[in-house]
């Protein structure tokens, strides 16, 4: 039996070499995403995010946990952009695992830079294609912050829970203003603390302020404790509310189509950049060229301009 | 007169124009970029970074009116990655300008992504051309957080400052790690505060503990009040001694060769993503085909490689 025929079968050890030979992006990687991507189209992909000990990682889990319960598949992939830097994933992964089912109901995945090729957003994408096919019947997309990365993993998922706790404190401040735009969903975690209801409070004003947009999902603000497991099946709800609130209004397609066209988009520029690349290698005395730009001799825009000439020849 | 001529007379609003110019990438903003560069090489790039609340731009004012004592000019741009969300710029722009000369000697831009068509940082990038070729001694680029935008943008630079302060708490920690490899300089800022002492002597323990490099520059931890302007004088001596090491050891001269190779990269890829568009808008029933994809009958990758095949071809 391949590879494919177990992870068709639902073999969880398969599905992790498939997601690896995508990360790495082995011989035809393409070719095996396109007849993956065929056969998917039924797992609902959820962003969730929010500034670091926001409790991400614990909500995560009782999403995932509740999931099951209902019978459903889930598929987790935790995003890590700061890692370029360590070259290490999330903290605690393995203790993370250990808690649920191996019998191909459950996946977890941790992303880092360095393990992928072809950018965190794009391989973040191409797994949620894996796991699609895998039969995951929802995706579950943990990430930290509100940096053009995490923006354009966020924009790959049909609805994105903002989580915020009442210590955030100033740093929240800072990032409310790009939360409140990307946010389908507002849940304040550890709301047993101090400072929660105000938190809430401020949220709900500031989400009242907003332009009122005929026919709008309205953004709930709900309230959480996640290593009490509690409320979650309110955050179950307003999920479910608003994914059937999407389809009805035909919004949820049309936001699916277009993140198509940016992935089509993003697959060829990846493949430009192969030949630009070989383009440059091109140039025999590439070095003395750097080093004539280095003093001024010539500029990087001049020199595009030739390069490209070559490449659209 | 030009204003390419009063620009070479030291307009400021002349600079002022040439830089909405290249933000908003009019015609043949490429080939005056490229003129620019050949007249400039001269300016050094300062990166400061570091978490929201650690006093960046107070940093970067009593910086920049230090170097003007020097007799020196100094452009400073302001990067908010997190703007795509408000389209605002940082809070106080106008604030902080008032403060400064308008005499060509120091000038101030604040970049959001909004304003920038070919990305943050690619735009971020062509403005240090075109302070450099304007006269600019130095260039202080100030940006928040570690995230992929801030990295490329951070790369640009020829020393990088990181600002922390004691009560970033928790999220430094966070990002303590990151920052450690970015950081050619620690600056622990608010240093009047409880906990800077703590946090000085963590850095330095953090950085002991890492692999000594023969001959590398060993990272400073030194410590600033900026509403009070105080040690300024110390950060810009470390500056200063980093740069000297940097051109001694010949790293500076590399450093700068291989942001001009990714900066070539960069130019291309951005003139071939309008091929793409193009190409993309050459498929008549486009729509049609999203349609089918978003069914499941055909997939990105296939048609990419298609698309990519025209391009190509």
């Amino acid at each position: 039996m391949t590879v494919l025929d177990r992870f068709y079968e639902g073999d969880i050890r398969a599905l992790s070499k498939v997601i690896s030979y995508v990360e790495n992006q082995q011989d035809r990687y393409r070719e095996l995403l396109g007849r993956l991507f065929r056969q998917g189209g039924h797992s609902l992909r959820v962003g969730l995010t929010g500034p670091p000990g926001a409790g991400k990682s614990t909500l995560v889990n009782c999403l995932a946990r509740a999931f099951l319960k209902q019978n459903k598949k889930v598929g987790v992939i935790a995003v890590d952009p700061t890692s370029p830097f360590t070259g290490g994933a999330l903290l605690g992964d393995r203790v993370r695992m250990n808690d649920f089912p191996s019998d191909g109901r459950f996946y977890f995945r941790s992303m880092a830079t360095r393990g992928a090729l072809g950018g965190l957003a794009a391989t973040t994408d191409n797994i949620t294609v894996v796991y699609d096919s895998f039969g995951f019947d929802v995706t579950l997309i943990e990430t930290v912050g509100v940096g053009q990365i995490e923006l354009d993993i966020i924009n790959t998922c049909d609805v994105v829970v903002v989580i915020l706790v009442p210590e955030s404190g100033d740093s929240v401040q800072t990032m409310k203003a790009g939360l409140m735009e990307i946010a389908d969903i507002f849940c304040v975690n550890k709301a047993d603390r101090e400072g929660s209801d105000r938190l809430i409070m401020e949220l709900r004003q500031t989400l009242d302020t907003r332009k009122k947009i005929e026919n709008a999902w309205r953004v709930p603000v709900i309230s959480t404790v996640g290593i009490q497991n509690k409320n979650i099946d309110r955050l179950i709800m307003k999920l479910e509310e608003f994914v059937a609130f999407q389809k009805e209004s035909g919004k949820f397609e049309k936001h699916r189509k277009t993140q198509l066209k940016k992935k089509i988009e993003n697959i060829l520029q990846e493949k430009i950049s192969g030949i630009i690349l070989d383009k440059m290698k091109e140039f025999a005395d590439f070095d003395k060229i750097i080093t004539d730009m280095y003093e001024g001799k010539t500029d990087p825009y001049t020199l595009a301009g030739e390069l490209f000439d070559r490449v659209s020849r």
